[in-house]
């Protein structure tokens, strides 16, 4: 079938040429002329103005995917495709909105006809190959109407083994992609996804980190091991309880790299992990292991903060206790 | 070739099947005679004392594989075995026992010339047909000479997919086993591995929380969805970035349980979460994450502690808040 | 000077109270009849409106105190008043508003030259006599209006030891009160200090429930103490680094109720504690223990979770376990 | 009565001092000779070995206070002492010891009808002029052999206000000095204490963070505020719920040295918050809040340790991203 993309960078050009593949029809606007070239080189048809890439799309309803960084970027174009839309027409966010975005946008656009649906949309530099994990969130008949893109992006059943016992459950899930619920329910399952995700990432990243400290120099002879942590990453990839997508990926930048010496330590955080936090504070539910892993990642990007500046005062001030420099 | 094995539960059991299948001799014993007469009946020779056991492995030097819950049993039982050896035999802790144990043992056992291997073993039920994941301590001559037993209790290549540039690497990590350090390095490995499993059990569980937690009944309609855990678990399984092996059993017991009402939330730990944490504080080294999953589930297994109520008799002494019961 | 107050609780009814006692005359408003009525008998003039409270106030700038739970109530009165007043007039809420809810409404008031003051009041039960301690912003003008109202309110300098090298800072301070900054200054400060609150009051409640856990009956006699919770915290009131007003309070509940038995163990929380985890995460610092303060009421306030129950289900997955009931 | 008092550090000179202003009779040793000269000047009995201090004292039973750093240097002059002294004599460690080494050396020297009692004592710098706060371990006769040694030390009741209630209890914590136990429970109360102070400083701590990333330059007009944290900790000093000694001390420090520019902002920690972190996980309870105050300690001391670029590592992995350097 038809549809539009707008944003071509690393997700939205990839997700543009995965639909090329099934056969899709894909008109491509981005506001980097080059990008949307070079989109048109690879079988998309290239439009200069969202005005373009509208009139460009001759199905009825017209289905829209915007592929951008979640804020105003996102906020406005929707806002600028809503006044070129037709009741009907259908318009996807499929980058990282908060899910309250969604529900309010969702609702403003249903006062012009114009269909709102929402995509969680994971699997990173990967997917293009591997397919996309898509967690849709929007009203039924505008979910079953997109379903041939869905279908074309997710991975399908490939050869995951199959999980017994889901006779009477949603068969799409097992395609790699479900209708999670009304405008907003995308976002949300997305956006604990990656609250799961950091959490995971932190899990390994401790372990990892009590193992090298393990083969610390300054450790006397018999406290001290020599451990591989390549190999170890590799070998948890096999029979353990641990093996998992995020291990693979540690296993290969061990391999290449075993003291990781190419990094900083500095962690970038996105607003989904913080969302989630505050979701687990508004239902009043602990989340101490995702909320620990996003602060570590504050901290990282820290020099020394003034919280530890306080301790030291304290100290000094009720033991006479002077830090090291 | 020849082996023994020492305790046969759900693990020890299955590790003696597993090498018979691979056509190794073994040799077992257990407290429980049904237990021998069980592996009897599978191709095993049953000893009916330890030994008995010992004196029914001819070839030299001969290794017994001791599977027993950590602490006083496994201890006990391989001062008892190696009271029965010769120098030059091999005693094989394949428990979960503390790492700092296997040095000291192995110290000890060092001046009798009976030589200790710590193999830490992950697989749980499904290690029969999957393998087991090994993580393997001790001297490199004993471990080179154990290596058919490792190999065939170990899953091997499968069809996993293969890490780029592990050129030089060991590729015993590939087959699913290493020879990870001197003693101790085993259970040190198996211990961290735990603790990571523990932080991603954790992650997991709090997500799933926070999705279910958005279906209360008590949300006002607007707030509600009415999301399925059991197609979020199967979807997250392709082409998302927390697939995992610990996802693949979520997906299956919420197929079959979506609100796991068979389980009383009451969560059991063992040793290693706990030595993984006092790992990270002898090394000075932050674990959050493996903590407060730890925390989690001694807080599950208890009524309301008295740290509760000492906050609510401060809340009531400076504010005069009455709790609700 | 004259004042209005609306709201006559135990914080709003306290507050008129020592504000007579301090000689300034005082209106109050409170939609329950008793509660004006009660004040009444105190030397209060009652009013039975809002409107009816505006008009008995004939100082100009006339300046009203609203001490309601933060929220709707607050907001509507609000609203209600400024309806009521002119020019130049001064609405304080002295209750627990969302400093970002200050902010817009200073912004809206503002149009209509109505002051708004946002004053953070601590002090419990206690401060009618000890007197509160206030955290204040507004504009510069309104607040030096208020200062006889705030000075009457706050404790002073009392028998407290001074702090050296305060030389230069506002005397205000040592007096018990503050002018923190423009609108929602003072909430965000009153928002931070109870934060800290949670956070030391679970620091306490942490450690004695280490204390009163090695009383267990169930520990071997070697490794029971019988400590006395009581007559701890008394001694630590007394030359001990952790003194402080919330151990008082610990020491009074400890010597009534050693067991804490007349407390449930469910811990409710307010707004506060969680605006503070979300200003943290909106400044992206890590706030670990005073997030940590927070989960530990919510999980209080739960019978089992979902999320215990998903780590007893990967556990039955992958090792057979059954959880003790 | 007469004591000797060995180590002369901050803690052991003051405390010899003050013994001394009591009326007491000391005897000193330190390895010194500079400290034991300059104790003599203050009045005290310098001795040159550790077997003349044990000469020197004429009363019987003999009562030597040990004052030093926990760990082998503890342990070697305890061992050292107990060669010189008879049945009956009593040995005191006044340090940080672990609570387990109490109770190991206690009963090793009942053999030799040694007493031993560890006091766990708190003050610091101030304690000289405050007094000590002191938690006491040991046989009954024993320790109240010693009470003109502890009633001199301690605070005693001073101006601070009686908790109601106490009838029954023990009057010596008023006098602040309590007998927890046996040995080892001194030393376990004191290792809470501090377990609770690390909390509550960090509770602090987050919270000063919090107020002061407000005043962040980066912050957009609006959303920045211009708050005075040393005022606010002077204002919380009075009528606030956060009041404490550790509060009196921050706004001392923050008075002189509002930015902290004095503090490199690394932390160190002592043994005390790691024994109270292991104490919880063998009692198998919770205490996050006491945890994440270590942890924090840890991470100040470390530059960008493996964890973080683990995280960076699978970050790259999955979505391309990098980190700023």
């Amino acid at each position: 079938m038809q549809i539009g993309i707008v944003g071509l960078g690393r997700m939205g050009g990839n997700i543009a040429k995965r639909l090329m593949r099934a056969g899709h029809d894909v008109a491509v606007y981005d506001i980097d002329a080059n990008a949307r070239a070079a989109l048109g080189n690879d079988g998309a048809r290239p439009a200069e103005t969202l005005e373009a890439l509208v009139a460009s799309l001759s199905e009825g309803p017209r289905a829209i995917w915007v592929m951008l960084p979640a804020g105003k970027i996102t906020e406005g174009t929707i806002a600028h495709l809503a006044s070129c839309l037709a009741p009907g027409d259908i318009l996807i966010d499929g980058g990282n909105s908060y899910y309250k975005d969604d529900i309010r946008r969702a609702a403003e656009l249903q006062k012009t006809g114009i269909r709102y649906v929402d995509v969680g949309t994971s699997g990173g530099v990967w997917g293009l190959d591997r397919g996309y994990c898509l967690m849709i969130g929007g009203e039924k008949a505008a979910v079953d109407y997109l379903d041939p893109i869905f279908a074309a992006l997710a991975p399908g059943k490939g050869e995951i083994e199959e999980t017994p016992g889901r006779g009477s459950l949603d068969p799409r899930a097992e395609q790699g992609y479900i209708h999670a619920g009304p405008a907003g329910a995308g976002h949300f399952v997305k956006m604990v996804h990656n609250g799961i995700e950091y959490g995971m990432m932190q899990a390994y990243a401790e372990g990892f980190n009590i193992l090298e400290s393990k083969n610390a120099e300054v450790l006397p002879p018999g406290e001290r091991f020599e451990l591989n942590v390549a190999d170890i990453a590799e070998v948890w990839r096999r029979g353990s309880v641990v093996t998992s997508w995020l291990l693979d990926l540690s296993a290969i930048a061990l391999a290449k790299d075993p003291k990781l010496e190419a990094f900083s330590g500095h962690v970038a955080d996105s607003g989904e992990g913080r969302w989630t936090v505050e979701a687990a504070i508004e239902e009043a539910v602990p989340a101490e292991v995702l909320t620990a892993a996003l602060f570590t990642r504050f901290r990282s990007r820290q020099e020394h903060n003034f919280a530890e500046k306080m301790l030291s005062a304290m100290r000094l001030g009720f033991g006479g206790h002077k830090e090291q420099a």
